[in-house]
């Protein structure tokens, strides 16, 4: 049996063990949740404390050019890129995921107008698939959901994009981005990865794979906030040929030229709509010095230990206690997640919140767990398990059961 | 002559001369661009820091609902609905103004499927034009775009829909909502009004109009800080006919079942999209505070008073200087700023910049002043004036020039 010492020896060894302290969490809290909404990164505050009292207060209308407003979702986007194996100039920080995703769909169909099919994944989270049906729509385009399993088979000579999620929201269980790439190339056709379970948490390889273009949001592992703005990846070599929809004035070449007809920047900046949500831009640029220093692959190998220690004290603890596995259990098809169903999901997460393991619910039965590696320890895994053994042993979520079924994003 | 004592009068008369107090304003600054960037409410920083270190870093996930932070989006909306003549319900607060307008407009031109033009003006702020563009394209439809004195004899029975601005953003004049309103509905046609130059600085009548569809956004006269999400407004027998094109989760009937098929929310969280900009709502709803208690007919009128004063002092001071009124003279043709056509007026504005007299540039040749009437005072104008003649008697716009062309938002 894996004991308590034996995960805080891990915590002590942990080469990423000096990050927790970049962030600001309750002390008395184990955090399973920061693939909902990151934890906040310490260094926020001030940051936004300056922004609010001498660029807004202070520098007024200024601080457009003065303190570099007008250029932070470019700057942001290169940080980001970073994280998600993409070139400067190759990211830009706007909107939100949908937003944006709808943006490189419908860019995306232009691009391959003799092609009349968008395929999606039926087990995608929904909002990737509502925006798919309505670019279908829009367009004239099929869109055709498939399961998870028949992605690989169903990308055809039909098929103008492909629209994936990296690692699903449920399961955590991961595609292999560089096979579907090149499966989706070979058949001409173009691809989009939404990247909101993966950027932050893993190293990603976009260009590495060849992706034609990727979204992603920033309040998840990339700790920017409460509905931080998303961000928005299209290959270099695509920039110039790039029509997206939302074609709002910060896409122009000359926004403060004011003309007439539209006419959209050379670069990434073509992906801008309106004027930059700038006080989320700033807390999400702040919150990504987190990641300073921090090697990716040690990132992700401390992401699948501290999931194979999930799964590992799952199956000592809880075996006959009505969970099961919902992630894989295998990590190389993993994201940084262990989902585990259980048929009263809802009530036993809430009386794990009770005792200050915040985990998340997903209808109808998921208990999901995220690892945020800049702040999660191995020690936190034990402490989990233990309480989820305890509560599930004693019933204790029938007796602690929330009964207002309230809904947190 | 008009005197700064008498200035000084009006001010001390001012009924709205403790509003001012609710902002935190550098003293040595005239500020006169908060239609391009309002100032900031002073109670913005401490309700931001509790957002940040109680909600966010203590909270967590759970401040989704015991921070209140859900509903926000709609309860901000309904405190910009009484700016705005609307009803409970009938205002959320998403997105950009550009996404917004995308949403409405494809939207409208769906509600009437059997027309084909979207009536729009040449003059108007350019990412309504660029956005009704993209829309015409992506719905089939013809995008007229006529010159402003054009509108009224434009709209036929071809006309699905009417795209406008109610105050022009650079020579600050104001449709009458209520006639161009009601010539659209006696064609047939449905109507947007974008309210980004007037929302917060006069009484804007949505019902009393029976407007269709309205924008705005959070940033100018609301006061909500740099890129503060924007609202849309959807007339409440709309709603239930309403299909809006960017179907993200948020404006799902039941978000948070996670079900496969897009169903929309009954009411106006239809229009949501992604996750809300959490920080940029907060900051919002809590400058909005600046307006209680304030009667916006006083607002009005005091708007209509600095505006007149400006151009009686204008033409006192500035004639022969170069200056010429590019603003109504007609204060009830007028919105909430004036504006000043010189043909240096770049450096003009600059070397007014330099002398801590902010107003705003609009190419190719406009100098403009907005009036915020909760913080601008009459000594002001007085002041703008008086350096404004002293800059241009003595040239020193030519001396003080900024060579660099930077751009402000």
């Amino acid at each position: 049996m894996i004991t308590r010492e034996q995960c805080a020896a891990l915590d002590a060894a942990d080469p990423l063990a000096h990050c927790r302290a970049r962030f600001n969490l309750p002390a008395d809290t184990i955090y399973l949740d920061g693939n909902s909404l990151g934890a906040m990164p310490a260094n926020v505050p001030a940051r936004m404390k300056t922004a609010l009292e001498d660029e807004w207060a202070h520098g007024l209308i200024r601080s457009w050019n003065d303190a570099d407003w007008y250029p932070a979702p470019q700057r942001t986007g290169n940080k980001i890129a970073k994280l998600i194996g993409a070139g400067p100039g190759e990211v830009i920080v706007a909107d939100s995921t949908s937003v944006n995703l709808f943006k490189v769909l419908v860019a995306a169909t232009r691009m391959r107008a003799e092609r009349r099919v968008i395929l999606a994944e039926r087990t995608n989270f929904p909002t990737d698939v509502y925006i798919a049906s309505s670019v279908a729509q829009m367009t004239g385009c099929e869109l055709r959901c498939v399961d998870p399993e028949e992605v690989m088979s169903s990308i055809d000579d039909s098929v103008a994009v492909v629209s994936l999620t990296h690692v699903n929201y449920k399961s955590g269980k991961r595609y292999d981005m560089e096979a579907v790439t090149r499966k989706a190339h070979e058949a001409g056709a173009l691809i989009v990865w939404d990247l909101c379970h993966s950027a932050g948490a893993m190293p990603v390889h976009l260009n590495g794979c060849e992706a034609d273009f990727a979204v992603g949001c920033g309040y998840k592992y990339l700790n920017g906030g409460p509905g931080a703005p998303a961000y928005v990846f299209v290959a270099k070599r695509h920039l110039a040929d790039l029509n997206q929809p939302l074609t709002g004035w910060h896409g122009h070449a000359k926004p403060f030229e004011f003309t007439h007809d539209y006419a959209p920047h050379a670069g990434i900046d073509r992906m801008l709509t309106g004027t930059a949500p700038q006080l989320g831009v700033i807390a999400l640029e702040a919150a990504l010095e987190a990641f300073e220093g921090v090697d990716l692959e040690v990132l992700r190998a401390k992401s699948v230990a501290l999931g194979n220690l999930m799964i590992e004290l799952a199956d000592q603890h809880l075996a006959g206690l009505g969970c099961t596995l919902a992630s894989p259990r295998d990590a190389g098809q993993r994201g940084s997640q262990v989902s585990l169903a259980h048929a009263e999901g809802y009530a036993v997460m809430q009386a794990l919140i009770a005792r200050k393991v915040i985990g998340d619910f997903r209808a109808p039965d998921i208990l999901r767990f995220g690892f945020a590696p800049l702040y999660v320890r191995y020690a936190d895994i034990w402490d989990t398990v233990s309480a989820l053994k305890d509560i599930l042993e004693t019933c204790a979520w029938d007796n602690e059961a929330f009964h207002a079924r309230k809904s947190v994003t």
